[in-house]
């Protein structure tokens, strides 16, 4: 077999469906964010501003995450040197996850080197344990947590995306004893939408099912300590498992889970990509560790990020522009076709020096291609301003459809 | 249903059968590895010498890597802030692939969070891309491609580890033309065997099938550039995928694959783990970029870490100590039972100040637990004379069997 032709000829599929993606390559500059340099194939470089960062605060340059991580390396040097289990585990690991515990008001937190590695293992290790559990996971969950789950093996039903009469109909269906785990995220990151909290807590209560909770777009950023919107809309301590991400809103890296002792242990103790993964570098987990400190203690970040969100919002639909229905700070603009977003995205970067990647299949379903910003509190009026113009004048050159 | 007594009496289990797992928290201090402290439970601390750290060669506080993190900490910040599509691609990214294709003189090069996640990101999506696909994998492979292998759904044999000629007979039995993938590792980490590398690529020649090659704990250790065994053997470019980490010998974190552009292009658009992760942190990634130049370029690391590793095996020896017939820089030694091994490596860091982790299931099988010594160039003739008389000690307090 001629493998290499084989491989290209699924690469030319890509190519031919519009959806072929080439990374934009950038460097960051501390203390100069949303600015960036971009890499062009040619090695020239040009400035742009990001538009489609998901270090929404914009703690990926904060001076205090910064020295802390600076002191960590005088300290304690680069890596891990291990997994958890051998010489792995670090100071700074044992303090990070207590203060994740904590933030969360959970018994435990529990590291991993990514939020993906979080959901898979903790999914697939939860439900693995529990044979002939049931797993309601909403339609439109991430990658991850349905990864999680098919790693399982077991049972699983899928309700529409937020639809909690759906998921109470699938609920009924089944075997009141069995075992079940209710799987969703707060804020979805490709709509910008919020689940219903309290309903799908309720249903969770009346069928006996545990609560797995994605909060990976909404720590860092909603409720008065930044918790999430758990934590926003007084619900914490009704949800058992609690997810989310250091590299988002706290602008470092690595993702975890805070929930009760016994079901953290047993994931520490089962999970193989927990059990035989080098841990995160204690200079990433001291960097998160200040991150998660600063955050908390200032809500004015989130005030100033949900007022900039909004502002863009309202720019948008002056213009006409399709903005999503979005709730949160993410503000999706739908155009609906592979070619069309790329197109317009590539416009963006070289006529305007505005980086805005464009959203295709796998990470939204075909035919809901889109163009996600996600403004911070870093980026000014004058930015804004910039963006909603740039999009108009892009919207005509390109016929896209408008707004009602 | 109760979940939390349900966890609990899986996590009663671990403890009746001695293999609860406990970590060692450890403040690792730069500029004195392999030293570090040592947190006991009740919060004191006191020093210990690590015997069980995957930084082989101290490079997790070499002062090159050290001060390339701080200067991307300068320059970039703290984190990717997006996965590699989405805002996350950064300059050192492309930077580290480079020199890392360029290190196992491969076309391409692609970073993963960890060495496990770029083993079951490209093994399921190289075997997923492959409908009709059997795979050959070697009994003792890393839960990493196993779990990629399974993930895959696709068909697998396993093969007697290392043994060339099962691995023949497997092949022989299966129809010659369907796609193939040998998945095997060079060094063999609880071993410290080494696989046979230039038979089992005379085989994949011959049947005309794929090959994965897992470096892990070989990078930056074996031939003249810290290739790992295949550039040592000079088999490098008979290699298709070679699978390395930048959390071991090179100190710092993250993993990565090598090989065709063609496939890894095929990786990076199709494997969930790679495409919804945050990418790693750039500095992280500066880190890793300078240790491995450093590396490449010290080959008298190489042979001092190989002078330490017969020495100790020597000093063990001399003792009657078990060590078991490692090839390579791996100093494994078996206890054979849980309890002894945990009893065992308690006793040597509470009353001799050594940290050695138990290795117990799953990652080695019952009844083969271990401990594992992994002495780097920074363990001195002292040290290595303590271990031992301390070793001697214990096999006579605990009445453990020497060997013959």
């Amino acid at each position: 077999m001629d493998y290499r032709s084989h491989f290209r000829a699924r690469i030319d599929g890509l190519k031919e469906e519009g959806r072929y993606r080439v990374f934009a390559e950038l460097a960051r500059q501390a203390g100069r964010f949303p600015r960036a340099t971009r890499y062009r194939p040619d090695g020239s470089t040009h400035e742009v501003i990001v538009w489609c960062s998901n270090d929404y605060l914009g703690m990926g340059q904060n001076p205090v995450v910064l020295e802390a991580m600076r002191r960590a390396i005088d300290e304690v040097g680069a890596g891990a040197g291990g997994t958890r289990n051998i010489s792995g585990t670090n100071h700074y690991h044992v303090l990070l996850e207590r203060e994740l515990a904590d933030l969360h008001d959970k018994e435990a937190g529990l590291l991993f080197t990514s939020g993906y590695n979080a959901n898979e293992a903790a999914l697939s290790t939860l439900c693995r344990l529990m044979p002939g559990v049931i797993v309601f996971s909403d339609a439109l969950n991430h990658a991850s947590m349905i990864e999680g789950i098919l790693h399982s093996k077991q049972e699983k039903r899928i309700f529409r995306h937020n639809d909690v009469a759906h998921l109470r109909e699938l609920l009924e269906a089944e075997d009141g004893d069995a075992p079940k785990i209710i799987a969703f995220e707060s804020v979805y990151s490709m709509e910008g939408d919020i689940a219903p909290l309290a309903e799908i807590l309720d249903l969770a209560e009346e069928f006996g099912a545990l609560t797995y909770l994605d909060e990976v777009h909404a720590v860092g950023l909603y409720g008065q300590n930044g918790a999430g919107i758990a934590e926003r809309e007084g619900l914490m301590d009704r949800v058992d498992i609690i997810n989310g991400t250091l590299g988002k809103a706290f602008g470092v890296g690595g993702g975890y889970v805070t929930g009760p002792e016994v079901m953290l242990d047993a994931i520490r103790s089962f999970a193989p990509g927990f059990i035989f993964s080098t841990s995160l570098s204690p200079v990433v987990a001291a960097g998160a560790l200040a991150s998660v400190r600063h955050v908390r203690a200032h809500n004015e970040l989130r005030v100033r990020h949900q007022e900039r969100a909004q502002r863009l919002k309202t720019l948008f639909r002056d213009s006409g522009i399709p903005v999503m229905p979005s709730e949160s700070h993410i503000v999706p603009v739908m155009v609906g076709d592979p070619r069309c977003v790329k197109e317009g995205s590539d416009a963006l970067l070289e006529d305007y020096g505005i980086y805005v990647q464009p959203i295709n299949f796998p990470t939204v379903p075909k035919g809901t291609e889109r163009m996600r910003f996600t403004p911070s509190p870093l980026h000014t009026d004058e930015m804004l301003r910039d963006l909603a113009a740039a999009l108009n004048d892009l919207w005509s050159k390109l016929h896209l459809e408008r707004a009602a």
